[in-house]
């Protein structure tokens, strides 16, 4: 088990398992090289795997099978399922979107799958982040759901993220030397205080202790002009200070391709950038994209 | 003069007038379809330009052209020549990049050319706004220059700043019925109140006066995902909360090729999206893309 990447199929009143079973089929990996945490009955309800990819059983009951539907039922196999992966780890762990409501309804108060894998895989204490992936071009979240006018950093809190980032380059990524981007809080970084204070009181102070460790950051840089180089490779990861910054840039180029990877725990997790879209599950008509970038992404 | 467009070169000693001369040798406009507003020796000592376009001359010592600094001269001239563009009009107006420093060294205290413009062509007693455009990717921006934090928004602050775009695209670019795209303030559009509630208070009941006074608008949606098909034409305009939710798309995509567009004045502006460069002023280094890009999106 521990050299399969495992497959979550997330809520299974959603598209989930439909675009893992479209995804397998595409990809076509060796059977040796996943296995997928979910139930019979819902991977048939929904398609027909080409190969025989072993199935670590988590009990549903068909009748339970409600395309659209949010309920209990559903929020408690798909937290079992992602429990059972967080046991199991294997050599990565990607995941098919769950139901936070249904997840609710069951008595599972997490705010979404990246706090449930907290729990059960935080590495040596750390938070879990989220990285956004397409291809070579990264974007780490200093921040995450929050509204615009509640995002808060602190220099400690900057720190400690993105040393945690250099250690899973160089560990999990194999990237000895990361050069990261960092992106300005305000508009042209701030213009020297002018336009905010945040970059000159919080990220300059961090990048000054970060270099201190050994980290190759730049200073806060204007975020409008930042990213145009995406594709040169001229960073290995783009450090931006809240939601929106971050991932504009990169579903504006990457669009359905971007994956969501977590990172801070003991296995590397992907999963991709959408929702259960219960409003066509069951309908055949999912794309795949995002879960077979989310594999791919591991393999 | 009606049917020119009329080119400043900016600060004599940026990089204004090197790349005039670059864009227009490039650009090879007949001499009938474009006249410049600045001053011979000016012109002469940056480059060579192919064609014997009309120089409109605005006074310039020789000996204060000063490659890469900042003096009360240089903003002097600087501000004679977009007011002599102005009052001049031409059918469009194209200016290269001026230093504010340099201004207020002259007495002038604009924040920029922007707000020069303003005071002498607003139209109709209406704000000077700017638009980015490169090509068919256009997007607003309903606040400027100022700290993340900082950041306002008004329901009645937007609707007069749609409605006036919308008189813009209808009689300025001649979309009769252009569709326009609203960003979210908040990550996920603010999730019903979850993650801010601008999008409840402000945006929502905006965007319903705005229908009703006939204006095709989307409602606020997440910034992250709608750019994604910006390549498609599906809307003629993006209209963005803040600087760097615009800018960032729009210059991801298109770098130095995203023109500044001043929309409403009597005449249309652009400008080039990069400023004056005095490090490399008077050395033949300076990319004249912008510019032309400046120059195309009026002709």
């Amino acid at each position: 088990m521990k050299d399969k990447i495992l497959i979550t199929t997330g809520d299974p009143n959603g598209i989930g398992a439909e675009i893992t079973v479209k995804a397998l089929n595409k990809l076509d990996l060796p059977v040796s090289d996943a296995a997928i945490v979910s139930n019979k009955a819902v991977i048939d309800f929904y398609g027909k795997l080409n190969k025989d990819y072993e199935i670590i059983e988590i009990p549903y009951e068909k009748n339970d099978i409600l395309p659209g539907k949010v309920t209990a039922q559903a929020g408690e196999f798909s937290f079992q399922a992602l429990k059972k992966a967080c046991e199991l780890k294997g050599r990565a762990i990607v995941t098919a979107p769950v139901a936070k409501n249904a997840l609710h309804l069951a008595g599972h108060n997490f705010n979404g799958q990246t706090e449930i894998l907290q729990k059960y895989l935080a590495h040596d204490g750390q938070l879990a982040e989220m990285l956004f992936v397409a291809g070579n071009f990264r974007v780490l979240l200093l921040t995450r759901h929050c509204a615009l006018k509640d995002v808060k950093l602190t220099k400690d809190m900057v720190i400690e993220k993105v040393t945690n980032l250099r250690e899973f380059f160089v560990e999990k990524l194999g990237i000895k030397e990361p050069k990261f981007a960092l992106c300005g809080f305000n508009p042209h970084s701030g213009e020297d205080g002018i336009l905010g204070t945040e970059e000159i009181e919080i990220l300059r102070p961090a990048v000054e202790i970060l270099r201190g460790r050994g980290i190759d950051i730049t200073d806060p840089l204007p975020a409008d002009t930042l990213f145009v180089n995406y594709f040169k490779d001229s960073y290995d990861c783009y450090i931006a200070n809240y939601h929106d910054q971050g991932l504009i840039p990169i579903k504006t180029v990457a669009g359905s391709k971007t994956v969501n990877m977590t990172i801070g725990l003991d296995v590397i997790r992907t999963s991709p950038g959408h929702g259960t879209a219960f409003d066509i599950a069951g309908k055949n008509l999912a794309d795949e994209t995002g879960m077979v970038e989310a594999i791919k992404a591991v393999y």
